[in-house]
């Protein structure tokens, strides 16, 4: 089959490599029919991941079909459909009986496209497939589908929900990428008062507003002042940070309300400053964390209601086999302004970015 | 009447004020039985508080009696035996109809002692009284009862609850002065599994242990290997930092499992370093905070029952015009031994050390 | 002035009363702009809350201005245009201190028109002012305002909040009066997946429809059974009892889930049967409650920015003066198609129904 | 091997049956060495619990050995000394993945000695062994520790948790047979400032003192006054019905406070009549369930470490043969004063009362 190859920082391709087969009995094998980037495997190919050995096949989201199980995997079965989360969960270890799938200390957490083979590929090898895969409704397209296997989850869990955002909040979400916006799709679910997104391009402040943002600010433009004067002075009752930089983080816990919480869903590379001289009194809460996607059944009922605006993220289409012209497309993303690149799906097209609902 | 009165940094004396008197409908003046010296007060003297001005009476921790109360004061009448709270209560203000008192915009937060004049003399005036103090039971000394105007709630609120402490956990506490000794004390309200002190000084730990620790660690030897040993190195559950510096901070985000609660009571004066290149993955939670003094009812009954050894952290009584020799005996616990040191109270004693239980 | 007075069962008339004035130092009296009647109110005429003495006027929601103030409130003055809550809080004791004002043990919880004389006249004299009014958002007009005095947050708290909706819930409301389609509209800020309302009356399962219902079932044929083929056998995550017959209750328990959440909303006269037989195994939580009015300035900025649809339960208005006539079409609803009928408002008009937006 | 059969009401023996054998590669063999009888398997006997068909062999708590294990077994092995938990849980389905064990759709829940052959004998399966049986600390014994196997977890879960005990609270239990002397253990770590015991045996008030009840009250003689008056009036913080008659949970109802809960334990038979007339203004919450011994292994921790007294619920030990007798002992707990009878254990002795410590 052909899959997408990481041989090591700057060098990939699209290349033959051996069809994956059942080598655990709670293993399932999928036919990749829509398949996505993630900014993590740009990182990974700049080799900023040094677990990631060379000869692994990348990806971690993918919507497919179980072609073959192993003899103990017993909620799906060959034909079925199903979305591959980029969380792998043993379902036995401490962290699973909780929930806190991404913490698996049983040889899950997050492994496709990063300690095994990935999505990428036009078959994928699921370890752990009854927890690991999620039938999906009949209803609901792959394209669509597919970003349930990562940034929706992502920004629900990390952003809305350990941000506790509730009715009525104003939410600052710093970063309009496709995980803020999906952090801000998810916000949405709450009916908060406001949502202010920030980002310094204005293509990802006009997605936030299509998503639900009520204000948009410049990131150079002293977002903390538009908070504090749309809150009285007081600050965000939730403050989502999705970018990933010290300064960014920052700016969160200074816009940030006393008793409000900062909720980081950003990747970072370097330590930020928590300004303690200022926060120890106020009364605030920050969360850190790896996505788990125990969310993923409900905000798979919920895309098939029609209740998630999943498609309003996808910029650009293209047939699995053009891996590398998407790689090209995502990594350019200031230029194309590429938010998800999707590949197959049920309606291939050729490079064209989609027209914004 | 007498009392402890600020004159700038390094400057201070037991002095001749005036005596207070109603101001507002809502005050009440209290006769001061017993009062304590707090770590913030030594802050104070040394010119770290800027806001508090020359002039003022110092001391936000006091047991007393009611001598008088304006119009519209309706829950306490001269004659009860009272706690006053750190913290003052508007009851109106968004922050206290959250029970968030510590954050109140209507005039409250901590004000005695800070930006009107304090605990630390004969009588002191306490705005806002139906919220500010608290009716004593009988059973309860004022000795013993003094403890729960700061330190006990702020151990309990900021440290245990704010960190979740649960049945079984492993909890680290970073700081083994009287406010981490306070959060050891409240912690064993949760059963944890294990309590884990850390401090420099042996008497501290010694005395972190006659409240229930289980482990102790010196802060130079590698306490974070301690709690990685005793949980299979997957670190602490809950951890408080009762401290205040950038290091013990970062100690306390190396000791946490993921999953776990980094809870900070310390006051700090400098940023600390957030290794959020460690700690974004670990799905942690941060957080900070003023006591809001909710909990001291409970706190209270608690007390009157025996259930909270209050007692044991009171080193040294005096008579309260002996406030300077207290300051003195305070101001140098590495050699003094010094945790809490009461003024006043029901027995009034020469200054001794007072046995460990 | 002219107020409406119970004077024992079966007897009231819109008549000449005294006017009110300050009688505490919390107090503030409000000229009434816009009030509306409650089906506790009917109860009260017909004789069924004893504790209403004659001579009492009734009426506890209310939208006016502040004309006098008592000396010691501090939040409101004379011109302000405020909601007068149907719950009063002291402020002080235990309850309120814990936003359970509905449960007030110092003088406060539901008063107005019921042990005091209430909105339904030209002036009513609110106790605890600062706690108990809340001034309104200028956007806000009184006629949808005045739904927040009671319904709306009886809705949320009770109903909602107690029943723990999530996005992507199965909901079933029992009961298409105004505090189950409040409950409906409320449900709708937390995105469930759908929403199912049990009525007896198709106007009414059509408002719920409006609102946001998703299916409708009359009472009479086996709601039940469509709650159950539509969570495939599962049954509903919450369900709220908004009627307070027996039958309604038993109905709510039969339709929840294992793990399930009922939320009693309805006033009961008589007690219900509890099958325990069945329900001691299937992990549910039952909650009952008087609405506390914690969430009035949560739901104000919420109807503020538009996003309540209060106006859609306004089916009449009237000239205050009409109360008599009011009560009427409120009597009948079942001839009249009565949900909330609004005396006074900015736009005084004849009887006419509303047509639904 | 010897196992102890049910052949229908009033028909069971101790008797030949085959042994046990891997059935899935998900199941485990046990070999038992402690076993004790719950008040169900009583009920079973008497035939109230008709879906067990005759030929099964009874029993859902047990210590043992793993003798033999599935394929796909991967976190015990032969040699383990492990407890077998009353539920039993695939892991897969959506109540198992949120930790509900005990409503698990997949083929667990509560099924041994129930819908497949249990632990009463020397040998027993165990489906879905990874998430149904514990490794057991070395430090515990099996005669402790098969009290973990279903009522401390069914204390803590279903009476403790549930009804949300915290620190100060006034806690009363209603029955003081095993499961609300577990409760009561179980309160005591959340360091409830009381707990009332209520029951009619003057024995069990008594153990129920030495496990940490502070007062206990004769069911006869007004508990609800007792509470009442140790309440000033108010009622508890949080009653659990541990009996499961109509009378218990209707006087649970009785003793609580408004705000408070009630957290149903008892196994009922039959409906009771739920007072909605007087508790649907009181904001009561009501929990009841199944265990989902999702706190085992915390429970087995606390054990380990000695933090909870299991060893002062069992009165009698016998060896594993001595079936009959033990359930005679058991069967007659008001003559024989039993609560827990331990069959086997690693110190085997004659039929004797066991001294409280």
């Amino acid at each position: 089959m052909k899959g997408y190859v990481f041989h090591g920082p700057g060098q990939s391709a699209w290349e033959d490599v051996p069809d994956p087969a059942i080598k655990e009995a709670t293993d399932a094998i999928v036919r990749v029919d829509a398949v996505t980037i993630c900014g993590t495997d740009l990182h990974i190919l700049k080799g900023d991941v040094p677990e990631v050995r060379p000869g692994t096949v990348l990806g971690h989201e993918a919507v497919g079909e179980i072609v073959d199980v192993g003899a103990d995997v017993r909620t799906v079965r060959p034909g079925d459909r199903v979305l591959v989360s980029c969380i792998t969960a043993c379902g036995r270890c401490r962290y699973c009986r909780e929930g806190m799938y991404g913490q698996c200390r049983g040889g899950g957490g997050w492994i496709l496209g990063h300690l095994i083979d990935g999505t990428q590929a036009e078959y994928v090898r699921v370890p752990y497939a009854d927890l690991s895969v999620h039938p999906l409704p009949s209803a609901l397209d792959s394209k669509d589908a597919v970003l349930l296997a990562d940034i929706f989850p992502t920004g629900y869990e990390v952003g809305v929900l350990n941000g506790h955002v509730r009715p009525g909040d104003t939410v600052a979400v710093v970063g309009g990428g496709p995980i803020g916006l999906a952090a801000i799709a998810t916000a949405m679910l709450f009916a908060p008062e406001r949502i202010v997104a920030v980002d310094l391009a204005a293509a990802r402040l006009e997605a936030a507003k299509r998503l639900g943002a009520d204000a948009v600010a410049d990131a150079r433009e002293a977002p903390e002042q538009l908070v504090s004067d749309l809150t009285d002075g007081l600050g965000a009752d939730v403050v989502v940070e999705a970018v990933g930089v010290p300064e960014t983080f920052e700016l969160c816990t200074r816009m940030v309300r006393p008793g409000g919480h900062v909720a980081n869903v950003g990747v970072h590379g370097k330590p930020a400053t928590l300004h303690l001289e200022d926060l120890w009194i106020k009364n605030i809460t920050i969360t850190t964390g790896l996505v788990d996607t125990y969310s993923t059944p409900t905000l798979l009922r919920m895309a098939a209601a029609g209740r998630l605006p999943t498609g309003q993220l996808v910029t650009h289409t293209l047939p699995l086999a053009h891996m590398e012209e998407a790689y090209d497309v995502f990594g350019r993303a200031g230029d194309t302004g590429a938010l998800k690149v999707v590949l197959g799906g049920e309606q291939h097209q050729e490079v064209v970015p989609v027209e914004a609902a």
